[in-house]
């Protein structure tokens, strides 16, 4: 007998889909490894992978954040503090030295819920950016904050916990971020789709009428909704909601005893930021605060998005709010099983909610690098949505936040029937001839949810040059219309 | 209604049990908070946490290794390296540069199943170690390799894709390190219990006749055997496998289809080796080759134990012999949910595994500071074996591998009375109360498994001053034995 073949696994592991790094990414890694080999054949030079956010990948080349970098480092090797002290400014050199003294060595397990110093910055984070103006354990508790391992290291866990039958449903928006659905897959709950509109005019709107909907439809086939995802700003859709829709969604969990589960990863990419500093993000905790709703709330965050962009080091944090120290603390024995987040995503989280102020020695910096990503991002942005919508076929829907763009393509009956005829969905050929074409990885809609018969893809907003990256777009959708008509 | 409850979780995680991190060590994160304050009442005036490996702790402060740390100072900021050129050897500033070409930023997502170059270098240590002469990828592939935040998320990982149904089984050592049975909780898996014994000449042993006999139980009850772990050198126990019992162990595997999950991450704490550098470690990988067994097989690794401790990074990687592309491609999906592993523990894999090498500039501080650590270790834990074994009542096996003492206490009637009056085990008492008095916090037997009626704590073998900690120790077991007896 063999022992170890698909069929003997977890059958719930073979329902998991997550189509960001699926048959794509992969055949965009061996692009990758061909174009090594400089007799390759292939029509571009490069690979882009505008199939996930990491904005310094190889090729991209966001440069970090020196004031983050600067910190990783003296924590790393606290020698460099007295070998090399001119390379580094007082307010680093003194940032470090402070959590080297709080922390001891980042060779060292932590405590499993993340430094204890750490999550208290991260309440006085939360409390300022939501504009509260007392003590700030009082609004944000750093007891109910975990650090984690990125934001899906938390979600996963989450959804882990939450699943405690086949029959119960987590509320996910559609187009989603496909971890939702991995998890919900492998930790076999259910789905509970709610679709969001999308209209020219106001871009991807989230309806609430729409989600008591799908609440009830679920509850009629017998599935119980525990949760509901939001994410804000959206991802693929790069929406932002509203102050009465996220008021609604408030009342919608207090109806429904739902637990919220907030993705704000992005809540440091808005676009219109860049132009008007008055621009701020809302966070699900402020509404539910002012709403005095005692809904139980799970807000994300990460410091792989934003400005920081640092994915490779797996830093990230969820705040509980409302939750009782008794699942807490079942939250608590499930981390420390994996022992503790990374010591250097946990001191990034500190730089991302400690950055240097106006005043302090790198703030220069700071301010001129951070400004300079945010200014290319919305700019980006801008560009490709305008160019991208005079691609026949294409409607391409403002994007005021996060990283992507979530392009609608109509794609016709013959490219639809050649996909079949490859066992593939339209809009997975659309993107593998795109990739296979220009070298640029993008995911296709399907992989996001979409609804029946609608076609999209999504990409990053990030990319080198922005004319030379659309231009390959452009060439490729003129081509693929020539073949395969409107 | 309530909508977030421990009622309404996911009831296998109510099931989870993390002796190593439990009410004790949450105890003992309280009298470190209570020790800050000047005017606290303790009787200790530190907590020294033994209950965990992890020996860059505060108040452990084991050194790390310079290499390890210039290199991660490099890969963080790699501008250090014109900043500061001297504050580095040559082979550092050419390793730092020549995984900053093959990486790009460790600011990046990298490959979900590790850096490629990385792997490739697991691979070519797991060829030598094993004494492989031909080319490294014969005996090892780098694309069966996985990079993994510590050892304990691959472990998870596996037994969730391993467990298929609530009858399927997983046989554990008893006493093992409790991550197994927490894993095999939380997915709903049943662990098939077989007892190592233990003798005063021959310390822990593993008996393969002992195994047989667990799996025909399991199977009499239902209950189908899928994988064998096995924890070498061990965990608590500190004994180490001859090469006759991993022979049969892999026969055993044959003969049931099991998977052969092999933890080895102490395989570089073999305390012999510091008198005598041709005791060297067998792995499970080169039994199997020798024995051209088809077993699947999966080895651990991790960096955060052997002499680099380094814990808080989370590093580590497992490799698979034996196991189908198809299977492995579901581990890759399953990985790539979670984007990558850290790219400072991947670092420190590279380092591990790529030490510096006789006649290069590190080699000298890098065989300092590796032997200084490891005849430390040897030479408490056998002063610890020898002072303990003088005790009342306390017998120690020898422990020739790992970072642990585990020894068996004759607890009295009137303790396991007194006990369980307070709702205790009677090693759980123990060990509150050595906590109490001592601020030592250990991890009391129940936690690891035991047979009936005896009683065991476990004990790091890292500590400031041995003298004064085997004393604490020492003076707490005589009190201990006046109050209750033996």
């Amino acid at each position: 007998m063999q022992p170890l073949t698909p069929a003997s696994l977890n059958p719930a592991i073979l329902n998991v889909e997550y189509a960001v790094r699926g048959e794509l990414a992969i055949k965009a890694e061996e692009y990758r490894n061909q174009l090594k080999n400089p007799d390759h054949e292939l029509p571009f030079d490069r690979v882009i992978s505008s199939n996930i956010g990491n904005p310094q990948q190889k090729g991209l080349d966001q440069p970090p954040i020196t004031f983050v970098r600067q910190i990783a480092a003296l924590m790393e090797y606290p020698a460099l503090a007295t070998l090399a002290p001119t390379a580094f400014p007082s307010d680093v050199l003194a940032r470090a030295a402070e959590l080297q003294s709080e922390i001891g060595s980042i060779g060292a397990y932590s405590h499993s819920q993340g430094v204890p110093y750490i999550r208290h910055s991260v309440a006085k984070f939360i409390a300022e950016r939501d504009g509260f103006t007392g003590h700030y354990a009082e609004y944000s508790d750093p007891n109910a904050i975990f650090l984690t391992a990125g934001a899906s290291a938390g979600v996963s866990l989450l959804l882990s916990m939450l699943i405690a039958s086949k029959n119960d449903g987590i509320l996910i928006p559609i187009p989603q971020y496909p971890l939702y659905t991995a998890a919900i897959a492998q930790f076999e709950g259910k789905p509970i789709p709610y679709y969001l509109s999308s209209s020219t005019s106001a871009g991807w709107q989230t309806s609430v009428p729409d989600i008591r909907e799908a609440i009830a439809k679920a509850k009629k086939e017998g599935t119980n909704p525990k949760a509901l995802v939001v994410i804000n700003p959206g991802n693929p859709t790069g929406s932002v909601l509203d102050r009465s829709t996220m008021d609604d969604l408030v009342k919608v969990c207090e109806e429904h005893s739902l637990v919220l589960l907030a993705d704000e990863v992005y809540q440091d990419n808005l676009h219109a930021r860049v132009d008007d500093p008055s621009v701020s993000f809302t966070s699900l905790k402020k509404v539910t605060h002012a709403l005095q709703s005692p809904i139980p709330l799970i807000s994300f965050h990460s410091t792989s998005k934003g400005v920081l962009g640092e994915c490779g080091r797996r830093g990230g944090y969820f705040e509980c709010t409302n939750i009782s120290p008794e699942v807490r603390a079942l939250i608590y024995k499930m981390v420390s099983v994996g022992l503790c987040p990374p010591l250097q995503g946990q001191i990034a989280v500190d730089t991302l909610v400690r950055p240097p102020k106006q005043g302090e020695p790198s703030y220069a910096l700071w301010k001129e690098e951070t400004g300079t990503i945010h200014k290319a991002l919305a700019s980006r942005t801008s560009t490709m949505t305008t160019r991208l919508n005079a691609l026949p076929g294409v409607k391409c829907y403002p994007s005021p936040g996060a990283l992507y763009l979530f392009p609608e393509i109509t794609l016709s009956e013959k490219a639809v029937k050649a996909a079949k005829e490859k066992g593939k969905a339209a809009d997975a050929l659309y993107a593998l001839e795109l990739l296979d074409e220009t070298g640029i990885c993008v995911v296709p809609g399907s992989g996001f949810g979409q609804k029946e018969g609608v076609w999209h893809y999504r990409l990053t907003c990030l990319c080198p040059g922005v004319d030379e990256y659309v231009g390959k777009l452009e060439k490729f959708h003129k081509g693929w219309v020539e073949k395969y008509g409107v």
